[in-house]
């Protein structure tokens, strides 16, 4: 295979500012939340651009883009994908999920700018929604896709100005009444590989391009209700009290302790939300209700998190006259990327002497659903600061042009090496 | 002095029941908060009540309302003033601020029935507001007699429904116009008693009907905002992390702890109000805006409690990145109890074999304000299962008994006593 193909770094980074017009505010971020007049123009750009080059357009029902560049006619093959989102979260950078459907874009211009031919047809996908957004469904196109999302969820969803999500699907092309042919059989790709930003510091402190994801984080999430008795903060002795914000203080502290103490760094544990009742300075609180969740690589990782967090409820209780409930609201299993694409992201940077590792994914992505129903790789791009989801958010031109040749040659590894029968190539 | 005289049980029980119509819920409880159409009723009970029986009625500027026994005209000496309060919190009980009123009035008709001669005028007060009411004013009547409140101060206020409080005053008969004149000078009183139950269980665990208030509690009350930095759940390694809410926890257990170690037990410390911003579920708090109090009988307790406080925030902030400010919302010094007082109720107690004990008032109360000015005392009934604020709010009419006859030598014993201008009778 010729190793000396390149992509051309100059035109990623335009369109990666052609896209970034689409929703920027005045704080120099960006409110392209999915399915908002922003978004909608978002998508027309990369229709265009698809078009504009030759690459045929497809919105499935869910509203997902894909533009799909042929393969060569001797082989019926199921497509080679690649993509990510383009909506963000409010106020968010321009790099965040935009990268990944933009390097799509560049790899399939480098392919027909160098005349190449691939055994499977390679196609861009755009997913619909993957942020949080107001009609409370992320990852909401990936999830289509994996066949995770049947019409009955979707079609009384609104979002508080009463909107209803049907109503927004059919806006961005999408088709409510046949929703569910969106999802996509197993037989229908042949692999999906996503570049993300890694929205972390662990590659940008050590220098390093590429991160060669293992696996997607699971996430376990539980809503915690401590009730104590609400009394008089004067008359009500220190012996006394039951103080329910007290006994969560010493949780949240104890799901702190337990991801620190862990061996493990890529554990994490976090009280996002918490409400206390009555809340009013000189009442004892009666009541404190708070989210804890949990994110690990793996099933085992998380079994012992759990169990230790089991474990320092109990010794609580012992101790406390509060009475806690507990409410599993996530249980979401880690995603294991698949193994052929990691080495294969592995070999092509060796191979163009770039520096890479590999490293779970703390987020969740597209990728995780993609990857029920077919192979599925992510390749991580260095954060600047670590920092995601705001107007700061930013990539270096230097490491997206590595991790962009990186992809395109990953492509074309898994294009000559998958769907074989059989023979090595 | 005839140390026989005793009130009448059955005829004060009546007064409690009599007075707990005016704002009956359906739960059972009071809901009289202060110039409500019920607390108006209560008061036109009263003025009846002290009227028909020949007692004079004089209603302040500020609507607080005092009934007079005259004294022997022989000496002109300031009134020796017994009372408390009738209005109540939402869903409050019959006991907390009325028990001291119609104790008050119990212990006028006793000497009347008696044709006991006093040296001083006896009267009964109630004063307006001591609850937290909607006007944002609690102990308003007892502040406006101390004169610690301007006209300027209330000539503006309004409850959340837009009615001014000048005119809820004037409804219940006070006068905005001529405010100040509810002040009291030093000169104008000789003593005041007043009769609370005690809201906690340090009597009624120990089954002793009479507490000699020897301090109302000093509040001291910090608003302290934690700031940390918001980041992404999952994507922030712990050791990375700046996370706000963490950090307040560890402050609201130091709050805790340095209560419960602390060897006087008459010291609290309570985080009642927290808030926490973004207060999403996977995003690490960037802010935890909470309000700590802590109360003490005397100024040094509470002093060593700030001194412990201020240490263990700056440890805390040498181990965690987050930035603290703090900002001193309250800091109400403690109200020792008059030592003349406090003797009279012992030496009373003691004669009538009754037994008692010292203790601090770990709640605010109108005695509070008063000793500003002159000679103050309180006597505590204890509440059954240290409840209040509440329709369960209880004090058995065998301690209520026993504390009324208290009340009545130990009012008896200061107007022999006090004003003598060096004479011991």
């Amino acid at each position: 295979m010729d190793n000396s193909l390149r992509i051309n770094p100059d035109r990623l980074e335009r369109s990666i500012q052609e896209l970034a017009v689409f929703g920027l505010n005045e704080h120099g971020g960006l409110d392209r939340t999915a399915f908002t007049p922003a978004e909608l123009e978002a998508r027309e750009w990369l229709k265009a651009a698809l078009t504009s080059e030759g690459f045929s357009v497809r919105i499935d029902a869910a509203a997902n883009i894909w533009g799909r560049r042929a393969g060569e006619n001797l082989e019926l093959l199921p497509p080679i994908v690649c993509g990510s989102h383009m909506d963000t979260v409010p106020n968010g950078g321009k790099y965040d999920g935009a990268l990944g459907v933009l390097m799509a874009l560049e790899v399939l211009r480098t392919l027909d700018d160098a005349g190449i031919a691939t055994r499977h047809p390679f196609e861009l996908v755009s997913f619909s929604a993957e942020e949080p957004n107001p009609f409370g469904l992320s990852t909401f196109g990936s999830r289509a896709a994996a066949g995770k999302l049947t019409r009955e969820q979707i079609i009384r969803v609104k979002n508080p100005e009463g909107k209803l999500l049907t109503e927004a699907l059919e806006e961005a092309g999408g088709s409510p009444e046949c929703f569910e042919q969106a999802a996509l059989s197993k037989e229908a790709l042949s692999a999906f590989v996503e570049v993300h930003i890694e929205q972390g510091r662990r590659l940008i402190s050590r220098n390093i391009p590429i991160g060669a994801v293992t696996s997607i984080t699971g996430i376990y999430r539980e809503e915690v209700t401590v009730r104590g008795e609400a009394n008089h903060a004067g008359t009500t002795l220190m012996e006394d009290r039951n103080d329910a914000l007290t006994a969560a203080a010493e949780m949240i502290l104890a799901a702190e302790s337990i991801c620190r103490a862990f061996p493990d760094r890529e554990v994490v544990g976090t009280v996002g939300q918490l409400k206390i009742i009555p809340n009013a300075p000189n009442i004892i609180p009666a009541e404190a209700v708070f989210l804890v969740e949990f994110r690990g690589e793996s099933k085992e990782q998380i079994g012992q998190v759990l169990t230790e967090w089991n474990l320092r409820l109990e010794l609580l209780a012992r101790r406390r006259p509060s009475v806690v409930t507990r409410k599993v609201i996530l249980d979401q299993a880690p995603s294991p990327m698949d193994r052929t694409i990691i080495e294969a992201i592995e070999r092509q940077a060796g191979l163009l002497h770039i520096p890479y590792q590999r490293l779970g994914s703390m987020a969740g992505h597209d990728a995780a659903h993609l990857a029920s129903i077919t192979r599925s790789g992510m390749i991580f791009v260095p954060s600047v600061g670590g920092k995601s989801h705001c107007p700061e958010e930013e990539s270096r031109i230097s490491d997206i042009e590595q991790a962009a040749n990186v992809l395109l040659h990953t492509l074309l590894d898994l294009d000559a090496g998958l769907d074989t029968g059989g023979r090595q190539l």
